[in-house]
């Protein structure tokens, strides 16, 4: 805490490689309106700030007009290597936009590296033309995510439209990564600490639409080694049960 | 599940006591709605059923209006006690009303028993004049997460204005229904499981607002024999934060 501990502001002002003029940015969107009015620095102040993908620092204001139309000129100094991604990734069926939102800048904020976010029999077929899927819509959600946790790296992100050629073409390499896979299942007897031995590095875990997974997609996780877990009687909506998960399963994984 | 595997609707249909004519009701607002047009239900079907701070059970509908004005008559059997609550119980600093709002319905859902919502020195005073503190706006939020999650019993939320008298003569009484006691505090050098043995039976979690606990607060829970915790390097949101460490500390508990 100390590192930051002179510097105004709580969040992680984010910034695009792209953006930099040698150690300089100029801002005038809602990241200068932030500075100004939220933070009310002043020239001289330094901010936390990072590039996306890249190092985190400070950023000494230079300039900034504190009224409309605002902009801010930093000089930027970022070093420090953003935090690991945390050990706990997760396969989602497409839950609706508003769910999805939310979970996308938690998600993040949590330190989650990777989403993939699939199709199951169960997941109402209108949410595949919603805007949410678009990146355009989600890509904010994302930096607010990495604002908040003061990180730079967004999690990576992909929609895969058929469960079973993900299922089958794709998920057997991508399970390679984990030491263990498991599915949410109500239905299933074992609670989630009797699925991990508690050595585990790296974790992967499917959550399925309202209604859960169908037989045949707990069948097509089952044959490629994931064990079915179930929360207790509490069934949770996917936004709490996403974030709520995450927590246990970091728990168990530092015993 | 089998319990419920021949009835319509994931959700619970939530009434109460004073809403039953015998073992009749009749409802005609959002609920009637709701089993009219998302659960299709006809007379004759079952749905889940429960009574607030009552038992769970199955309604067979009568009659039902499946257009506005939506009417639907239920026979109601109600047998089975409700889900114990869960082992977490949180003190609050008040959030902002929309964080407030959404952690409602959510700690409902988790089975959150107690939440003590109070003052603290980073708390905006401006929330405590919000209409999110009042009951009538919160209480539908409260009767969503007992839905959501097959339940009756709403968690007893108390709000405290002032963060000394709180702590001074309250806490003390509160503190011994718990086996532990802690208190979210980024500076902390512990995390959750160097406070925890794993044997404890509840525990009572105190989380602060944005910015966190001042000094004198940090002070006064470590008076009463709070431990304080670290989540690690990233910052939470509050919502984000109780649905995470409910998770964290649900898992501890059942090493």
């Amino acid at each position: 805490m100390f590192f930051f501990s002179k510097v105004k502001g709580m969040n992680l002002i984010v910034i695009e490689q792209k953006e930099l003029r040698g150690s300089r940015v100029r801002l005038t969107d809602r990241r200068a309106k932030h500075i100004a009015k939220v933070l009310r620095a002043v020239p001289g102040e330094t901010v936390k700030i990072g590039v996306v993908n890249g190092p985190i620092g400070f950023g000494t204001i230079v300039n900034l007009c504190s009224t409309f139309p605002f902009s801010v000129e930093i000089d930027v100094d970022c070093k420090r290597r953003p935090p690991a991604k945390g050990p706990v990734d997760f396969i989602l069926a497409l839950p609706r936009p508003i769910m999805l939102r939310r979970i996308m800048s938690q998600a993040t904020a949590l330190g989650v590296g990777n989403i993939h976010i699939i199709n199951a029999n169960r997941v109402e077929k209108s949410f595949w033309s919603s805007g949410a899927i678009e990146e355009s819509e989600w890509h904010d959600l994302i930096l607010q995510g990495l604002e908040q946790c003061i990180d730079t790296v967004p999690p990576k992100i992909s929609f895969h439209r058929r469960f079973r050629p993900f299922v089958e073409d794709s998920l057997p390499e991508i399970a390679q990564g984990y030491s263990a896979c498991l599915y949410a299942h109500p239905e299933s007897e074992k609670k989630l600490h009797n699925c991990l031995g508690g050595d585990e590095q790296k974790i992967l875990i499917a959550i399925g639409p309202e209604g859960g997974w169908v037989d045949f997609e707990a069948d097509m996780f089952r044959q490629l080694g994931f064990f079915g877990f179930t929360l207790g009687e509490r069934i949770l909506k996917v936004d709490t049960a996403v974030i709520n998960i995450h927590g246990r399963a970091v728990a168990h994984l530092q015993r």
